[in-house]
């Protein structure tokens, strides 16, 4: 947990006005940069102190051996994880021969800011070498959004007292050495010794330097090239070094006191598994050229134009309570960084802003980032789908090799194989398959993409549907079951006729028989026959949902509620996460939650429950989970507002949106929670908003809980973009652009015809008894009455004097 | 599968009257011997070729790391595996310099003979080198029942043609070289290369040279003694070689036709974890002296007369079927070996006969050995269960780091500590405990043992039934469930209310409130409260068991006839074991067992099922039993014949007693199956003579099947020795040995008042259909009218021309 005054509560930035070493792996996550093609993490400029230093290529992983104590037919054989590729974020400093390093001498000030409307990352730092020589050192960091291959850096140093002498080293490093993280977490990830091989090292066109690696066993090749700009004082001399897994340029210079050195470097990377060497050096030499062309001040403006444009379209104010404002910008951040130039690769769990997960893509994706860009940024949402369907060769064999139909996509990987070591909790989650399709129809409804549906979104949904069909078997009662497998709560495994999976199959069954009446062609192709899409309604029809009479609630599973519940009052604090503490056999018996599942289905499959369903079940189910995933407090937030307990589902709404900032799970360090952050707007949007979108129809149904003065969100919905602006006496819909829109205000149709904000009351609720949670796992109360002890306000004194900040000019 | 003529058909031994290469390695475990403590494979003397060179010591293990792709709480981070030892067999010749090698020259004849009555393995083989030099060499081999730490071989070579220069080199060769057996099957162990650390290799007293080595983790020290008797032509000359892992004795002389070198080669064994390297030098150098002192004739005169004691106590003798009189006799010999000497050490699940398993003990012991050791040798279960008390210590380890309160045995270990890799199918297989506590009980009713009861039985009785009442829980009906665990089916894992389990954990917690109550001193010391013991019955009276009524059979586990049926019409003949070819994912959440689990309960819980329902339970799990383990047809057999199958109650039997003589699981190559070798003696005893102990009863109704004309058993209740004599019209019982017995014949108490035969008639019985097993699946039919295709019977010819055997005279 952060508990630290370690970031101020701001409307659009994220700002660190200190420098805590003891958070500096946290905050090597929470203020890395993006595009989804590369990820730096947010690492000190001169490299060193660092946890994880951290540069990634989405998609480029090394293969791994997994080994088994017991192995058994069907288990994956070789892991993939995530690598660090080669570091272009390096700048290197010596003051007087001092090497500039945060642990040494004297830091008078240090602040970093993550500024959410430009999406630059900002440090500056005023720092006494041992010498007691005083510079000021700032940089400002980007990872182009417009520019896909390319990262840059502003840097500058200003020697603040006597004349010093300087050497700014630029480096490009690869096979950084790197203590590890592993203490015994499943989560973390293995790091990688030594994992890039040089194939080449040396100058390039214009004075750029490239260095050129492979990975040993999945044969791809990562190339990484640098090229600079420099003011500096007449007399400054350049001179550039070529090692295998380091080229370096090396400024030297002499300053005196106000005197400044200035740099540009534009980084640019290009992977691939099929191009050559050559092809590869020039596609970074190119990227190189063009972004010295735009200059410093051309990226900038661009990727100011490019967020502009986003938040536009996905801003989410909230007045009340500024540190869930922050977080929810934060969170968005995050989510497009993630997925804005994925383009037709995954959009990992932590994004690629750390190594945890080992870099795997989960349902994480489909099920809470996907709602997410499908609303706000949908060509990425339709691009991370397009990814699904590049996999579908994998995700086939996998079917068969297990022996079932269709395709069985992975529950964790980067390429497309199955990378999990231990099947109850994977590959046993076959919702996964349905979860697919269920972005898929999301897509395709929200977006009226037909395109998609044709090239991609059809055969997904059949190919899924062809699985269901295989999995399940019609009962001798007729009763359509699905045997066996594992929902989302990962605290249950191998269970029979989980209502999540059965639910989830269920809408994957009727799509792709809906899709293959719309694309006849697709079905032709796939040699969908009419016997086959009958017997999907069939199964869909006859799903079996079971259900405790004598209880008057769902059951999670077949005879879950049976079970015993967890002696939650012999449970002790610190005995959460409880898979750290207590065997997978006795959490997998007994009525304990890790995360929402019964509830998530109430959500996503809402049309299937009646209210008063949604309600027994929430309180029943509210009592038992624990929400040990990140995953968990989102749905929560959601179901919690759709049955009347809205402080509650602003707690939940808090926890979620403060994940990350706060480090509720306690593993940041390793990278962001990219379906959390996703979640935090699902739990604003679908929770206080109350939107609703089941097929063709979307329904809104706000309410907003006492901490929250108003709340104003945008969405794009079949082309049009909407503004929902919500008090707690009404609701104001726009039609921010876009022909006119019909959609639902509790329960009721209401047409938007022109730009004219047309505003509706907000029925009276009656109050009801909040549910209770397990003994010491209810959420952090969130409101107005109090503030939050976990952060810095505006205001409050930081550690560390503020330094003026330094607006770099363009170069 | 044994298909060729390997054996030949006599009641008292296995006969091996060729050589084929390919069935090596099977007839390397078939004829191992052993003694249990002491375990020698049937290796070559001149060592090679072999396939797996195996010489065990039992206990004597190595700690091995356990990988894990994705680790979690509980699991444990070491394993243990089975060490070979210094290899004390080999005895090298060359013969005019050629080394003698079957792979060279040619084998005019080769017998092995391994005799059940005199537990000696004898072995003459006719060869003529390369160079056309003549000999026959000829050896006996023992494994001392009687002399716990001793082995020895009596060693012939005569020249049958032209003089020859003989050397002899006799040997003891640690850390063998071993090209290992895997080939991806998980039954078969890993092979340690070099596991032992040479601590001293030199002469001792009297010309004896001793080797000792210790394990690098488990810490343990191993010491091997040999000394050497020879009678050689004078000239003879003998020298002496000492290195770290190999000492050798070489003879060398020349030898006229027609005459003769005679050894006897004495070999020690001794190890300790505790014991000095000094303490264990003496311990071998004083069985080598005790030996040298009874000689050769000695020890065989030894040999014989404890087995002739132990068959006058528990031979079985079949009329009318050789190959499974043989068989029988062949799986006694073998169980017997596993256990006599093994004294409070564990009884692998391979005995000492390979390395398959890792050398682990199972349940097997408890289920299916220990029954058969019971009642014909009680001192040896007393001894297993003896050891299975020394490891209390890490059993309540485990339970306590499960969560749980009393004891939790390990599901394969060989020293204490749990060993799988997997716990859905094997830390959830809890019925192992209740299984040992069964044993207790059967152990102590059937002897009346209330010394081991007070030392060792009440203390296992209670601390499982401990187990068992923090396992369940009573439901909100009242009914006690024990849910997500694993029964014997290993095609079934983390079920709710498995049958077999919940009977059994009935059984423990009575038989614990029981022993509370006969050993007050025990309870006391144990803190026994009255309340404990209240809630123990009240669980075992509240048990729940789950039934379909709808179909009228008992659910294996709650739910398990709700699942899809197995699809065996499409599962191919090559597909089995399916274990092999389909993921448990499939095998687990469908109708498929592999081996017998709710008819086990049927067999060792009789007494919990009325008659009806054990023939309509019969029927439906025996169309879904596909025997993929060899822990089955032995059930299958019992529960036949009482359901009144005759004649499938004998082709399993068949099948359970030619498993390892036919190698019908394909992998008797690392080991014989103790399990199912003692399972022949419970089908033939409690499956034809239909031999039930429930509690302080004993009764029997036999029955045979057309192709048996007479079955002959002897087994110990109560300190009495019983002999029962059945034919096809009545059954004869006698009291060979001790006092007045009442027992029950067909339900009807009967008294044996005098050493004077009664018999009884056998009821007629009404024919029945037999039920069908999976497609494929059914045993092969046994009887009369055919021989068996797999065997070679008396009389028809072998291979090789079969040698005159040579008695080795005494020395």
């Amino acid at each position: 947990m952060i508990r630290q005054d370690c970031f101020r509560v701001e409307p659009w930035a994220i700002r660190e006005t200190g420098l805590d070493l003891d958070l500096l792996a946290q905050t090597e996550s929470i203020l890395a940069l993006s595009n989804g093609h590369i990820g730096w993490r947010a690492n000190l400029d001169e490299g060193e102190p660092h946890v994880i230093p951290g540069s990634y290529l989405n998609a480029v992983y090394e293969e791994v051996p997994l080994p088994y104590a017991e192995t058994a037919y069907g288990y994956p054989e070789a892991g993939q994880t995530i690598v660090n590729v080669t570091d272009g974020k390096i700048i290197r400093l010596l003051v007087d021969d001092e090497p500039f390093d945060v642990r040494y001498g004297k830091l008078h000030a240090h602040e970093r800011v993550l500024d959410l409307k430009t999406g630059l990352l900002h440090r500056t730092a005023d720092w006494e070498s041992p010498a007691h020589r005083r510079v000021r050192v700032s940089s400002t960091r980007m990872v182009s959004l417009v520019h896909r291959a390319m990262a840059a850096i502003f840097y500058e140093v200003e020697a603040l007292d006597g004349p010093v002498d300087l050497v700014v080293q630029s480096e490009l490093v690869a096979n950084e050495p790197f203590k590890g993280t592993a203490d015994g977490d499943p989560r973390a990830a293995e790091s990688l010794e030594q994992p890039l091989v040089s194939e080449f090292s040396g100058q390039a066109a214009d004075g750029a330097a490239v260095l050129i690696h492979s990975t040993k066993r999945s044969r791809l090749l990562i190339a990484c090239g640098m090229r600079h700009v420099v003011i500096a004082p007449r007399g400054a001399k350049t001179e550039d070094n070529f090692e295998a897994d380091q080229v370096r340029s090396t400024i030297t210079t002499t300053l005196r006191p106000g005197q400044r050195l200035r740099m540009v470097k534009f980084v640019a990377y290009g992977w691939s598994s099929l191009r050559s060497m050559p092809a590869l050096r020039s596609q970074v030499e190119g990227a190189l050229a063009t972004a010295t062309s735009h200059g410093w001040a051309g990226l900038v403006a661009a990727q100011r134009r490019y967020l502009a444009d986003f938040w536009a379209r996905a801003d989410v104010e909230i007045e009340g309570d500024p540190a869930v404002q922050q977080a929810i910008r934060f969170a968005m951040f995050h989510v497009l960084q993630g997925a804005a130039r994925a383009e037709q690769r995954s959009i990992p769990a932590k994004g690629l802003t750390g190594p945890g997960y080992d870099g795997h893509t989960f349902w994480d994706t489909e099920t809470f980032v996907l709602p997410v860009l499908t609303y706000t940024a949908p060509a990425a949402a339709a691009d991370a789908l397009r990814w699904r369907h590049s996999i579908l060769g994998p995700a086939r064999d996998r079917a068969r090799d297990l022996g079932f139909k269709g395709a069985a996509f992975p529950w964790r990987t980067i390429h497309g194989e199955e990378c999990s070591g231990y099947w109850p909790a994977s590959t046993a989650a076959f919702h996964i398959n349905a979860d697919i399709a269920d972005a898929v129809l999301r897509y395709v409804t929200a977006t009226g993409d037909t395109d998609f549906e044709k090239t991609a979104g059809a055969e997904l949904l059949i190919e899924t549907a062809r699985l269901w069909a295989s999995l399940g078997q019609h009962d001798r009662h007729g009763r359509f079951r699905i045997d066996g497998v594992t929902g989302p709560d990962e605290y249950s495994a191998i269970a029979d006729n989980n209502v999540y999976t059965n639910l989830m199959a269920q809408r994957n069954l009727v799509a792709a028989a809906d899709a293959a009446t719309h694309q006849p062609g697709v079905a032709r192709r796939l040699k969908v026959t009419r016997a086959e899409v009958a017997g999907w309604r069939k199964a869909a029809a006859a799903m079996l949902i079971p259900y405790d009479d004598e209880l008057g609630v769902h059951q999670q599973a077949s005879g879950f509620t049976e079970h015993e519940r967890w002696d939650f009052a012999r449970t002790r604090p610190d005995q959460y996460p409880l898979f750290l503490h207590f065997p997978y056999f006795d959490l997998y018996r007994k009525q304990v939650v890790k995360q929402a599942d019964l509830v998530l289905a109430m959500h996503l499959r809402g049309d299937a429950f009646t209210a008063e369903e949604k309600a027994r079940n929430f309180a029943y189910y509210e009592a038992i989970t624990v929400r040990d995933s990140s995953l968990s407090s989102c749905t929560q937030a959601v179901m919690a507002a759709e049955v009347g307990h809205m402080q509650l589902a602003y707690d939940y709404l808090g926890e979620a949106a403060l994940m990350d900032l706060d480090d509720l799970e306690h593993n940041v360090r390793d990278g962001v929670h990219m379906g959390s952050l996703a979640g935090a707007w699902m739990a604003v949007v679908a929770g206080l908003g109350g939107m609703r979108h089941h097929g063709d129809s979307l329904g809104f149904a706000p309410r907003l809980p006492r901490g929250i003065r108003r709340l104003t969100f945008r969405m794009t919905f079949l082309g049009r973009l909407l503004r929902v602006r919500i008090d707690h006496a009404r609701v104001t819909y726009s039609l921010l652009n876009g022909k006119p829109l019909t959609f639902d205000h509790y329960g009721k149709p209401l047409r938007l015809g022109s730009r004219a904000p047309v505003a509706r009351s907000i029925p009276k609720q009656v109050a009801m008894p909040a549910p209770e949670q397990p003994l010491g796992r209810a959420p952090a109360r969130r409101g107005a009455e109090r503030p939050s002890p976990l952060r810095e306000e505006h205001g409050r004194a930081s550690r560390l004097p503020k330094p003026k900040r330094s607006n770099p000019p363009a170069v």
